[in-house]
């Protein structure tokens, strides 16, 4: 990271809560990263270019071209970019973006699919990350994107086959904060690592056979019994949802024939430590993708649409 | 229901939100009902003694034994009548049953009950309902309890034989009051069914294969295409969970070897309209349990232990 280099793109990950911006250079070297807490759910009044101007700081006088992807392409985003459809690959994403109205960027389109009873689903952002993630090379990669609202994806040569969503942090979250799980969980001490007993205890019991509506009220009554510590609850609780989520996608998965023994993870590191010690104990082959895959991906994408050469 | 005729008991299902009493003449008829939003978590301070006195009313001067089951003989209600274990019928209820200290009333004892991995499973209040509900003539009946926390039992000439509970009513309750789905739904229009088409859709999709993380963010990609109107997201919601809840619950009970192509439903009418709409979309002959079921256990209860003759 050399903040000295001339840039010669400004990439964001735009998404809900947070806005990421990357400044690469013309080899797509990742110079610089800012973050502001400026996602659109924070963002009132549409005042996007403000918030834009928020985010980048002194780079707003980098004379040079700007994409983003994720929710900022949304119908409550700056501009909607309209969903492609899957299967989708870099050329459909570079050739379906849109501009907002005054220029100020490009936007990478999300990506929606359906399933064989047709109900659809959708990601924005994720599709970007993939792209950065999985080299065009790979014949057919497995990775999952944890986060609030985790994808599974099936990716051929560069291009996005299948995808499903799973709230499993959304879940996690309203566990804690609003149900009687919640009421029987303290914090965690400081000295206990993210994927201890209690998360693989957890982990166990979710991946099994089993409505997760009955799985998780082991969370009460192991702790009614003594079994489970005040503190241990938020881990199992976590486990138990990702062991469900684990489970579940691997069947999903094999529908389309996809190896279900080798996962790749993408996503902040506090996440990926936990799948990978969840897939880890599924006995299931787990490598972390980069951490800077939305630079990579924007990066793809600017390239393909012309916008750095 | 006859007020003026003699009380021979006053039977009390008291429970977390509300608390039930019912008077009882000699030959266990139900004369009078009276409720009041007095549940354990909205007594403060311990005042179980006046919260009792609002309850009753007038039934106060009733020189009758009074019996209660629920969460009043929890931890955190009047006098802890500690779990007998599963498998538990009449008599166990009968002998383990605590008085308060002031002798105000005797409370019935919960059930524990281990899973094959030998997590622990508990009711309180539900074991009464059926034993209510269920004839000891009967052979085996596989019963649900719908509500907050679902409750899946099978009965055997009247002995609890084993049970699983499902956080069913929470998990609705939390997705529509706090997370992205909720924010998509509108109410519902009153011309509308309960367990109309956008339930029944929902129940489908939720008693399909796949993992509820995933089958619940159908009600947010079904709205973002237009293909589940905001007053729709409710009952599809419902629907997805007990639909979820039934598919499990099934293949929960078949490990126990029972017929699953059956199942009496007791609780509140609204809820077992919904189950009963449910069952029968799965194909399961579903016929209802009597609506008096927690008064006619605590009789029988009170018969047992001598209190009633």
């Amino acid at each position: 990271v050399d903040a000295e280099r001339a840039a010669a793109l400004i990439a964001i990950d735009w998404g809900t809560t947070v806005a990421r911006a990357y400044r690469l250079d013309a080899s797509g070297a990742l110079l610089a990263t800012r973050s502001a807490d400026l996602g659109i759910q924070r963002v009132t009044g549409g005042a996007f270019a403000a918030a834009l101007g928020a985010l980048l700081g002194d780079w707003e006088a980098d004379a040079v071209p700007r994409i983003a992807c994720g929710m900022i392409g949304s119908r409550q985003g700056w501009t909607e970019a309209p969903y492609v459809e899957c299967p989708a690959e870099l050329a459909a994403y570079a050739g379906a973006m849109v501009r907002t109205p005054g220029g100020e960027l490009a936007i990478v389109p999300g990506v929606t699919c359906r399933d064989a009873t047709r109900v659809p689903d959708v990601m924005r952002g994720e599709e970007t990350q993939l792209l950065g993630a999985v080299s065009p090379d790979e014949p057919r990669v497995l990775a999952v994107l944890p986060g609030t609202h985790s994808k599974w994806a099936l990716v051929e040569h560069g291009k996005l086959v299948a995808f499903a969503t799973y709230m499993t942090g959304e879940l996690y979250a309203l566990l804690l904060e609003h149900s009687i799980l919640g009421r029987m969980a303290a914090q965690r001490t400081t000295d206990e690592a993210d994927a201890g007993p209690a998360f693989l205890a957890g982990f166990d019991r979710g991946s099994g056979a089993g409505a997760l509506a009955h799985i998780l009220f082991g969370a009460r009554t192991l702790a009614l019994a003594g079994e489970l510590a005040p503190h241990e609850v938020r881990d199992w609780i976590s486990g138990a949802l990702i062991g469900h989520e684990i489970s579940g996608a691997r069947i999903w998965a094999s529908r389309f024939g996809a190896d279900t023994e080798r996962v790749r993870v993408v996503g902040a590191p506090t996440m990926v430590e936990r799948y990978m010690a969840g897939l880890a104990r599924a006995g299931i082959a787990a490598e972390s993708g980069r951490a800077d895959a939305a630079a990579q991906g924007l990066w793809l994408v600017a390239g393909r649409a012309g916008l750095v050469h």
